[in-house]
């Protein structure tokens, strides 16, 4: 069974390899013909919306899917009417908007940091008075790794803040004092059963995820039974299929809905060692109808993103329980080449073999 | 890192799969353009002693690999003037012959059934005779999954034996009847450190490994650092890098050497997901020079070989903790075409899946 992805970059990469042993075969499409997914899948190089790249990209597919979400609907749309796209369309749609996440959010019941629609620097001001400062400005499109977003603290500072963003349709949200990130993954299956991870404990910096802590500790059952209600609500909404990812404040013992994914997640990277069956295969598994694995987590893992430069493999494989995940890609600063999973069974010992691998990967 | 394996057959495929999260990237050499390797690492199509192949082979490669024993030992020194072969070809000679592996093990205090060399039927009177009925006679070379064996009961059917199996030289073993087989696989990195993962029991029918338990139940310390001094014996004598499998049979309290495997090994499969690092990530590990990762289980595995027919990939996946791995290959009777290991983390829990699994795969 050939499956097509849309985006050739690590999540296309590992999608693949994880679908090999399942006697799954893959095509990949990426403008770029250095996509790092084609290093162990057929790369068919052209724009996600030409019908002529689209169209040799799924030749002999039983399934499409993508590994980000920022490809053109119409283009998926148009695609869809020769082979299944997922997850759906639909959800594509609103996982490129902010406002339209928010939106989905609120009216599944989920409750988010306020917001209000900013379409110009007088929408900002009215925003500032409602919500009250500061407010977080994020364009409602094409904004990723902390990319399309600036603090306004005060009035005075409205023009220059939506001109920033680029004088783009926006959203303006209360800036939440959270305790910590979390992120819950689900998967639904094309029979509509459903599973979740555990709960993903997420640290950031310079807006890009740099750790993840799996199960996030001193998470509560209750806590994890809302955050999987939450993600069984918008796949249910949307007729999902596939994995979904949805990040999370944690806010005085609340989850605040803050953006969804329609896709493989960097924060459930760890589940290719820490679950009993990875993001990447549940992936795969849901959208060719097949079912689905246990999320069950085997011990507790930690996953470090390298970023911008690359790690000695030597001194990352002498870490205990440690797992490199190199993508084949060239250094360039900030971009993501690679990450590191760092498995134990207890959590004391998980968190002394992270000190150790942060160390490594983001020391001189 | 440019990796070479001879053989593109499933061990080179679920190497390259396991290297590719490392940084490695591969090339393999096999005669057939059908070979399953051939899916997801470049090709080369020739025979292994073929001079052009073997040199386009290994251009531009840091080290030479190979996945099965029958690989030309001149073949490989010639290439390994160009590029270092490992496990090293010394491996290759022994492994090739089972009087020279009965003759090592036996030189380095490794118990084994006994053993007579067999030339011609007169031989074999002759082992009949001093190891006492039945002896079974084997051919020194290419026997595997049980080819080129049979059972000799008395002198008046030595002739008919040696025909047989083709009027080749042979050895001829004492009949042993063992409570169980069992096989130690072991890595060895190129600074000289070893690991062992925990022993596995073995169950062959038609002489084809069906299904593998790991860790055998049952198994002492006192046990298990015994086959962990063989497979050391071994390997430091063959200055050997890389994973070893010696396959043992467990016979009144002792471990009797039966035959070694310079490679991967079918039994060490489970690993994948039953160990820490897999066989195939460790192997590569060694050979590249990297750190060898930790041999230890994770919970406990059960492994059923997809022999001659195919498994509905449905069926097997709703079976709770079973990972399938699809060889994508085409069916043929006898053939190994690919392989389930169910994990769980208690026995009791293990052998009611195993029972699912191999009413799946081997049932109607």
């Amino acid at each position: 069974m050939l499956v097509a992805i849309l985006g050739g970059g690590q999540l296309g990469r590992m999608l693949a390899l994880a679908g090999y042993p399942l006697g799954l075969s893959f095509r990949v499409l990426d403008p770029s013909p250095e996509a790092c997914a084609g290093q162990v899948a057929p790369l068919v190089v052209g724009d996600y919306d030409d019908p002529g790249a689209l169209a040799r990209l799924v030749e002999g597919a039983a399934v499409l899917t993508y590994e980000f979400e920022n490809v053109p609907v119409e283009a998926a749309r148009a695609v869809g009417e020769r082979v299944p796209v997922l997850p759906p369309p639909a959800a594509l749609e609103v996982g490129q908007d902010r406002l339209a996440e928010k939106a989905l959010f609120t009216e599944l019941g989920i409750p988010t940091p306020r917001f209000l629609p900013v379409d110009g620097p007088e929408d900002l001001r009215r925003a500032l008075a409602e919500i009250g400062p500061p407010v977080v400005l994020k364009t409602r499109r094409l904004g990723y790794d902390g990319k399309g977003q600036v603090v306004v603290r005060g009035s005075e500072a409205v023009e220059e803040a939506f001109a920033r963003v680029g004088a783009v349709p926006c959203i303006a949200e209360s800036y939440v004092d959270f305790a910590r990130e979390l992120s819950v993954l689900a998967v639904r299956g094309r029979d509509g059963s459903v599973l979740a991870y555990p709960l993903v404990e997420n640290r950031h910096r310079e807006g890009i995820l740099r750790v993840s802590l799996a199960p996030a500790p001193g998470v509560t059952p209750a806590l994890q039974a809302r955050a999987e209600g939450y993600a069984c609500a918008v796949m249910e909404r949307l007729g999902y299929v596939g994995v979904l990812a949805i990040e999370l404040f944690e806010c005085q013992g609340e989850l605040l809905g803050n953006e969804l994914a329609p896709r493989v997640h960097n924060s459930g990277h760890w589940t290719i060692e820490g679950a009993e069956t990875s993001q990447f295969e549940n992936h795969l598994r849901a959208i060719c109808g097949l079912p689905l694995g246990s999320t069950e987590p085997v011990g507790v893992s930690a996953m470090v993103n390298v970023i911008g430069r690359h790690v000695d493999p030597a001194a990352v494989l002498a870490v205990p329980g440690a797992h490199l995940h190199d993508y084949g890609k060239a250094a360039r600063p900030g971009r993501k080449l690679g990450h590191v999973t760092v498995r134990a069974d207890r959590l004391e010992v998980l968190l002394e073999r992270l000190e150790r691998m942060r160390a490594l990967v983001e020391g001189g």
